[in-house]
């Protein structure tokens, strides 16, 4: 039907006779001429209809935008200035000696090229929205993405395998989504949060070294971030150490990046223990672009007059950090306010400050800030010095349980980072966090968590320390980070039984509980697992990155809503009271309460 | 770790230290000298342990079956006569110096190289199972061919796109597997059957040409060659017409056979029209190795005396088919009875047959069989006279409605044709079957049903018949038959809301319901969709065929029983009364008949 791309004709073809086939992107009638932009998802070519033939032209006269057209005709310089140099089809256009519509079309719910759309009205009419430049850039560049990441494992060795989507619900961690079984009445499989188990069964399999690029659901409340079902990027590999596989796939990440962006990330990615991050960024996943850091104060704090900083700092979990802001001074009372409210967000009482006019004068007199009569020199010296700061200065302090000043200040570091311009001027910042520790104390429940999930290896040092003091347990697990969002993560599994089993003791997780859920893992273990470990890429993530989305559903053909709803198929939607009689379920009531919908 | 996979060591490497690691495949105690044969994803290596290094020694003793090793030493030539040609290895050894055992094992459940395990052994013990070289190649293969598929699709300007797991349900064709959601209480989202509205979507949305390969799920009693989640290799195209389209497939076809098995098929793929394939083979995916084939003989069947014949020939929907069985009057009354049975399986009710042994004498002198006498010479000499039988052939009758005689005659041909060698000796037999009609009559509910589905576009030059004889009318559909099994199907679709419009009136679908059930994809007609078809390729089944697999589950990591269950993970199971909540569903009294599971 065609002999070329319309977006890819170039003075190459000049004379040439080319049929292009595509979507009426625009006409224009000048000077009894008409110009037809035809569209295909490589760009657009002008096509030029004179009315010298008069059938053609009558045809030409039908067209309509969105029209699905067929056209013949010859390739020639544009005429001198009507050239385009943002197209690659800018220098020629096609005079037309043959036209057919091949469909016609409504008026479309919106224009192309309208930048005001609802996202609720591009996700009904996603199908036009599809057509869009930058959508259809958006999801090239993911297939690209995708190749790349294939390409690279593919080349290294490690094979696709698929794992089942139907599987076994396992109530950790995130809702899962669950699929009543007809076959098996009061039975239900789930849709998996990942394929942790089963690639880890792969390597005991001895398939050596994996790889998927497959779907993951979770059942969770959707943030502006998240989707129901998401794409991950799922590696293992066995007889690898954590050097070892964060080196391997850096190098996939920066070959991604290099191929799909041709962009050069470092080599190799900076590596930084989590503490360190925690303590300088108050972040797992700090954006390195932002040039601000977090200082820690708590030790200066314990014996001054300002009863929240002393009483903070005198506490079992409690961190007082300070973190300078250059120039920060001129700071509008209505801009630390503004700082104060966002704090709040992260659970912080308060945002406590100090304007450096002087700093030979660690008082009342060089300082200003109502905390400062109530702080002795001493520290106020030890601050001044510490952060760094120099007059005109401004220096925040979070004061609070240590996860809140983390969380507060970390994002706040952000913030102003970017709005204020406190970046160092790289694009791209990858960072690996090492380093983790296994257990997070859940203070509610009075146990201990699994930071990463239950089948990281601890340190081979720190074995001890999962029965005398699993808190300092650290664990062979890595996260990648870049620019403050978290690309991805894995670890060094766990191989051995017998370690697991102290890792399930750690965890409070009984005999009975583990073989009830892990059973298949822990049998597996027994029968020569080999040393291994993998990691996940966030795909959506990654490619919101890469093209600068404000959304993930920016780059998925077929996004759900914050609601998990497709607005275009109007998916969940009510089902035959036969086809729950068939799944031997029922519904319970509706709630009084009519759930409004989008 | 590992300086070389152990299947890949070969003279190559001879004096070099080579680190290895893998599983002890075998150890034997002979002269003193202990061997193992340790095994990778590659394959074996024999490593020699010399009793002279005692350290080593130590530990050599103390390996079992699937201990998991690394292995460092020398690789040396085996000495005169102890070589393996089945090995890549085979000519070399290595000399071990340093040993180290990764991880133990104990007594795996059976032997890797028994051959007369249960499945349900097998698959409860999948990790094990997956260890056995054939299930190594199998999956390699697997990922051969995907790997395969994509490189040409690729290299064909088709781009991976991804399409939404959690959809809309149609209570169409199969039964969906559904998904309650928690954000919309009573509503459900359904796995999907197949991506086929969605790509359908992609090409309105101007993407041109898409491939995904891509999970998809049917809740049907399970055959011995389904799975309710199997793997589609899904492809659709703008701009191509029937032709083109099948031609740029089976291209595909024969790139996939030659790089995953360096087999050359045919070129071009023969094609037939669905009617000569029913006519000569009773199936629309005819196993074109074999040599026999079915005779229309109803016309001259309809004045015998055999009320049997005469009965089926003067019927509506009768069929009478002849199928010559060269050197078959040999055939045994026993060999024959078994036959008789077989065909019952398809609702035949019995077998009639005639035994050639003289083509001259077309009556009771020539021809051996009960029914001869009452079918006259005029009939039985046409009989001869179509099927060209020679004496020494055996000539069976199918003689009911078309679909049974197709069904068992056609089965039945291709039994007889392996079991007694009537193949033509060729390994692979594509074929396209062209020309389906666009709908079949439900007899039951009185009804045209749609062949393929509702979005299959009719021939152009059989639109009228879409009304006047909609039985007469052909669509642009296409089916890739190999060996007699049916490897994919695609069509082209529908661009024109007017003609879908048609075809919903033929199937007697609504104006409500087609816009409930559909309403997205007629709205997508609207905006000027482009000429666009495509297929679908079962992944599962052609791996199953490549690798001379019984059954699909062979090609699939962690496949379903038949029973749809994980045996390794217990899936589907029970879940927390507290989930079902959460989803607003409640569970159906339990049947009073217990479910025995497998």
């Amino acid at each position: 039907m065609r002999t070329h791309y319309c977006g890819t004709l170039n003075t190459d073809q000049l004379d040439q006779t080319v049929s292009i086939c595509g979507w009426a992107h625009r006409r224009r009638d000048h000077g009894g001429v008409i110009f037809i932009d035809l569209r295909d998802r490589e760009g657009l070519a002008q096509v030029v209809c004179n009315p010298d033939q008069l059938e053609m032209f009558k045809v030409a006269e039908s067209v309509r935008n969105e029209y699905v057209l067929r056209i013949t005709g010859t390739v020639r310089r544009r005429p001198e200035g009507a050239s385009n140099s943002n197209l690659v089809s800018g220098e020629i256009e096609i005079l037309c000696q043959e036209i057919e519509v091949l469909n016609a079309s409504i008026t479309p719910p919106f224009q192309l090229d309208d930048e005001n759309l609802s996202e609720n009205v591009r996700l009904t009419h996603r199908v036009i929205d599809l057509r869009r430049p930058q959508m259809q850039k958006n999801l090239m560049l993911r297939y690209k993405v995708t190749r790349a990441f294939r390409n690279f494992l593919d080349s290294r060795g490690f094979i696709d395998i698929e794992t089942p989507m139907l599987t076994k619900s396992t109530p950790e961690g995130a809702r899962d989504y669950l699929v009543p079984s007809r076959v098996h009445p009061g039975e239900f499989f789930a849709l998996p949060q990942s394929p942790q188990l089963f690639k880890q069964l792969l390597m005991v399999a001895g398939f050596d070294r994996y790889y998927q690029i497959t779907k993951c659901f979770r059942d969770e409340d959707l943030r502006a971030d998240r989707q129901p079902e998401f794409t991950q990027v799922d590696i293992e590999t066995s007889f690898l150490n954590e050097t070892q596989i964060t080196a391997l796939t850096e190098e996939l990440i920066r070959t991604v990046f290099k191929e799909a962006l041709a962009v050069d990330l470092p080599n190799p990615f900076p590596r930084m223990p989590y503490s360190e991050a925690m303590a300088r960024f108050g972040s797992d996943k700090p954006d390195l672009r932002v040039t601000l850091e977090l200082t820690e104060v708590t030790d200066v704090m314990k014996d001054v007059a300002f009863k929240v900083f002393a009483g903070v700092a005198n506490s079992a979990n409690g961190r007082i950090a300070a973190m300078r802001v250059p120039g920060g001074a001129a700071f509008t009372r209505g801009e630390i306010d503004e700082y104060t409210k966002f704090v709040s967000i992260y659970g912080a009482k308060g945002l406590a400050y100090i304007k450096v006019n002087d700093i030979t004068q660690p008082n009342e007199t060089g300082l200003q800030s109502p905390i400062v009569k109530n702080i002795h020199e001493a520290a106020l010296k030890s601050v001044i010095e510490r952060t760094g700061a120099q007059n005109g200065d401004l220096i925040f302090f979070g004061a609070d349980k240590e996860k809140i000043v983390n969380d507060a200040l970390g994002a706040l570091r952000c913030k102003i980072g970017h709005e204020k311009g406190h970046v160092n001027g790289n694009a791209w910042e990858p960072l690996w966090v090492v380093d983790f520790p296994m257990f997070e104390y859940d203070e509610e429940g009075k146990r201990w968590n699994a930071c990463h999930h239950p089948f990281t290896a601890p340190k081979d040092e720190h074995l001890a320390l999962l029965e005398s003091d699993p808190g300092k347990c650290l664990a062979k697990a890595y996260d990648l980070a870049l620019n403050g969002s978290e690309l991805g993560g894995g670890s060094v599994r766990i191989h051995k039984a017998e370690v697991q089993s102290q890792v399930f003791r750690a965890l409070n997780i009984g005999d009975e509980e583990a073989q009830l859920k892990f059973g298949f893992l822990l049998d597996a273990l027994q029968y020569g697992a080999p040393p291994h470990g993998g990691l996940a890429f966030g795909l959506d993530r990654i490619v919101t990155m890469m093209t600068g989305s404000e959304s993930i559903r920016d780059v998925i053909a077929f996004p759900k809503t914050q609601r998990a709803q497709c607005l275009l198929t109007q998916a969940p939607s009510a089902v035959d009271e036969r086809q729950l009689r068939d799944l031997h379920i029922r519904l319970r009531q509706q709630p009084t309460v009519e759930v409004v919908k989008e």
